[in-house]
C-alpha cells in the first residue's frame, strides 16, 4: 500500500508537441505485461540526462552516454526505448551488443541512425536481454504510437512498483504556455532484482543544448538524489528531459536569465513529485519520511547527516513501528561522518515537537507527543545543527515486513 | 535461533591471575535480571581500549577515555563498571555526572579514587541512568567477586542477544602458559535501543603499557571492525584489554619481538571468535556470512567493496531468502566508491562457485550451484578485484524478517 499515492488521472496528463508514445507486449520475461516503450521525438528535439554513478553499470547506460556525446545540430535524438523485465546490467560485451542492437533496429523502423536512438533497461541482472523478442515488439510500438499515451508509458515501465508514476504541469513563460510532462518508476533507490530508477521527463520548451542539460541536471540533484528506499545505488539509474521546442516562444540561452530559472524550477518541481511518489510507492513503505537538516556549514555536511538517518534500517523500523525511539536519530547524527560536530548545539523535532537540545533529551519532551508524531502516515524530522546557513531535505520511507518479503520473493 | 552459536562451557573459560568478578541484579530498568558487573582489578594491570567514533557517545564513553587519560604507574585501573538497561547516551551533562558517580562510589567502596574507575553502559538512549541502584548494586557486586565467574558476566552484559558471549585461550609465551579470557555483547553493531557493542578481554600476560595499547588496536581492527549486522555504529562500543602481568615472565616492550607478535595475534584471535559470535546472534540472524574481497591495490578499498556488500539490505534479504539473485553482488560492488574501478577483471565466487567474471555472468554459472550455495547456513562471497595485492574480511548475517520485528518492538 503507497503511502498516500494514487495512478494519476490519464486526463490531467497533457501531451507534449513533438513526442509520441507506443507500448508493447514484447515478453521480454514475462507474457502478458506491458513492457516496452517507445518515445519519439521530432527532428530537433534536445535531450540530456544524468546516469548512475555505479561502475557496474548497465550496458543501455553506456550505449545511451555514447549517443548522448555524439549528437549535434544535424543529428538528434529522434527515440528512447525502454524495456522492462531485464535490466542488461552485469552482461559483459555480449550485453553492450544487444543494447546496440536494439538502436539500430529502432533506427531502422524510425529513418535515423543507430546513435539517434537511447536504450534504457530495468528488470534483473544477469540476464542476457531477448534481442528478438525487443525487435519485434518495436513493431508493435510504431503502430501504437500516440500523442496521449502517457498513462499507459507510466504503466509500461513499472516493475515492482504498485502505482503508476506520472505527472504534468503547466507553466507560463513570456505568454506562452508551457507543458511539461514526466514519468519514472522505482520503489527502491536500486532493486537489484528490478535495479533501476528511470525517469523521462519532456516539454515543449525552447531550451539551448546547454540549458538542457544543466536544468536535467539541477533537478536530479534536488529531486531523485535526494530520496532513498534501502540505500542502493542502481546499476540501471536515468533521469533524461527531453525539450522538443515546439512552444512559440524565443529559445532560452542564458543561465542567468528569468526564464531559465523559471524553467529549470518547473523542471525540477516535476522531478520531485515524481520522486516523492518512488518513496511513497517504496517497497513495503507504510510511512513517508522527510527528514530536514539545518543550520549547517554547507550542504554536504547537511547531506551527511539527514541520508544517515534516512539509511538507518533502525530508525526505518522505529518509524514502522510507530515507537518513538529517538535515541536512534541521535546515533545516526553522531555517526554521519561530521568529524567536529559538537553535539551541545544540536536541536532535534520530530514535526513541532523538540525532541532534543544541549547534548540530550530536552526537559519539555513528553514520550506522548512522539508518540502522537510516530503515528502519522508522513513524519518530518528537523535537525537543526546550529553551526551555519546551509540546509538539505531528503525523502525516505519506513522498513517494514513487507519490504523483506518483497526482495526476499522477487525473482519467484 | 543463532547461527552455529552455543553458550559457553563455563568449565572452558579460565580465570585470569589478578582479575576477579562480581554480578548484581541491580533494576537499572527491569527487575529480577543481572544487569550489573563489576570487573575488579589487582594493582598494576595495564588497560588500554578502542571507543565508538560517534559524535553522540555516551557520557561513560566520555568518562572511561578521560580516566584511561590520567592513568600513571602508580594509579592504574583497579575496577571496570558494566551495567545493561540504560545507555546513559544522549543525557548530557546530567548523564555525564551521573557516571561519575558511579566511579565514586566505586573507588570508594574498593579504596581507590574515582579515576582508577571505568563506567560502560548499554541500554536505550536517552533515558537517566538510576545512579542510586547502581550504588547498591556495586554492593552486591563486591560481595559476590569471583574468579570464576566469567561465564555470569557474560550473562550479566547481554542485552537483545540470545546467547552469551565469552571464550579463553591458553598458549604458551617462553615456557609460561599465558591465559586470555573474554567476553562481548552486541546483537547488531549497533542497538540504538540497546546501543552497544561491548568486549572485555583479560590476560595475565606481562606486557607494557604502549603494548597494550597496540595490541587493543591491533585486534579491533581485524575483528569487531570487521562485523557489521545493519551498519549502524554505537554511541556506546567499547572494546578493552586488561593485562594482569601475574604471569611469571619477562615484561613484553618491543613491538617487533616474536612475543608481542604472538601475544598480539592471540588476543586477535580471542577478539575474533568474540566478534564473530555477535555475527552469530546478530538480530534475527539465519545465515552467517563472510565476505571476502582480494587482489585490491589496498586494503581500504578491499573493506569498502566488503562492506558495501555486507551493508546492502538487498543483498542481506537475498541470503534470507537462499535466492541466488546474485546481480545484487555486483551492484553494490560497482557502488563501493572505486571510482577507477574496472569491472571487466573482477571475478565474484560464491563458496567455490565462479558466479561472474569479464563483467557478466560466468559461461560456467549454473543457477542450480548458486542455489547449492545459498541453502547453506554459512557461506563464502569472495570477490577477486584482480588489481594489487591487498585483501580485507568482513563477517556479517542475512536480513529476516525478525530483525524487523526485533527493532520495531524493541522497547515494548
Amino acid at each position: 500500500m503507497p503511502v498516500n499515492l494514487k495512478p494519476p488521472d490519464p486526463k490531467t496528463l497533457q501531451p507534449v508537441a513533438g513526442v509520441t508514445l507506443g507500448i508493447a507486449q514484447a515478453g521480454v520475461r514475462k507474457a502478458g505485461r506491458k513492457d516496452l516503450l517507445l518515445i519519439r521525438l521530432e527532428d530537433g528535439a534536445r535531450v540530456a540526462g544524468v546516469f548512475t554513478q555505479n561502475r557496474f553499470c548497465a550496458a543501455p547506460v553506456v550505449v545511451s552516454r555514447q549517443h548522448l556525446s555524439m549528437i549535434d545540430p544535424d543529428r538528434s535524438v529522434r527515440a528512447l526505448v525502454i524495456n522492462t523485465g531485464v535490466a542488461n546490467a552485469g552482461t559483459g560485451k555480449d550485453g553492450l551488443a544487444r543494447a546496440r542492437r536494439t538502436c539500430a533496429d529502432a533506427a531502422q523502423l524510425l529513418g535515423c541512425v543507430a546513435s539517434q536512438v537511447l536504450p534504457f533497461s530495468t528488470g534483473v541482472i544477469m540476464e542476457p536481454l531477448p534481442a528478438e523478442r525487443i525487435t519485434a515488439g518495436l513493431l508493435q510500438c510504431l503502430a501504437a504510437l500516440r500523442a496521449d499515451a502517457w498513462a499507459d508509458a507510466a504503466e509500461a515501465i513499472m516493475t515492482t512498483d504498485t502505482v503508476p508514476k506520472a505527472v504534468s504541469r503547466l507553466f507560463q513563460l513570456g505568454g506562452t504556455t508551457i507543458t511539461i510532462t514526466g514519468i519514472a518508476k522505482g520503489a527502491g533507490m536500486i532493486h537489484p532484482g528490478m535495479a533501476t530508477m528511470l525517469g523521462f521527463v519532456a516539454t515543449d520548451a525552447r531550451v539551448s543544448q546547454a540549458l538542457v542539460k544543466a536544468a536535467v541536471t539541477h533537478a536530479a540533484q534536488h529531486s531523485f538524489n535526494c530520496i532513498t528506499v534501502d540505500g542502493d545505488t542502481s546499476t540501471n539509474d536515468s533521469f533524461m528531459l527531453m525539450a522538443t521546442g515546439k512552444a512559440v516562444m524565443s529559445e532560452i540561452v542564458d543561465a542567468k536569465s528569468a526564464e531559465y530559472l523559471a524553467f529549470r524550477d518547473a523542471v525540477t518541481a516535476v522531478a520531485t513529485t515524481l520522486a516523492q511518489a518512488i518513496v511513497r510507492d517504496g517497497e513495503g513503505a507504510t510511512k513517508f519520511i522527510t527528514v530536514k537538516v539545518e543550520s549547517g556549514r554547507n550542504e554536504e555536511e547537511c547531506r551527511k547527516v539527514a541520508f544517515a538517518i534516512a539509511h538507518s534500517p533502525l530508525i526505518k523500523t522505529a518509524f514502522f513501528a510507530s515507537d518513538p525511539n529517538l535515541g536512534r536519530i541521535l546515533a545516526a547524527i553522531g555517526y554521519a561522518g561530521i568529524t567536529d560536530l559538537e553535539v551541545e548545539g544540536i536541536e532535534l523535532y520530530l514535526d513541532d515537537v523538540l525532541v532534543a537540545e544541549h547534548g540530550g533529551r530536552s526537559p519539555a519532551y513528553q514520550e506522548a507527543d512522539g508518540q502522537r508524531v510516530m503515528k502519522q502516515a508522513e513524519i518530518t524530522v528537523r535537525v537543526v545543527l546550529n553551526r551555519g546557513r546551509a540546509a538539505a531535505v531528503v525523502w525516505t520511507c519506513d522498513l517494514s515486513h513487507d519490504y523483506v518479503s518483497i526482495n526476499a520473493d522477487y525473482r519467484s
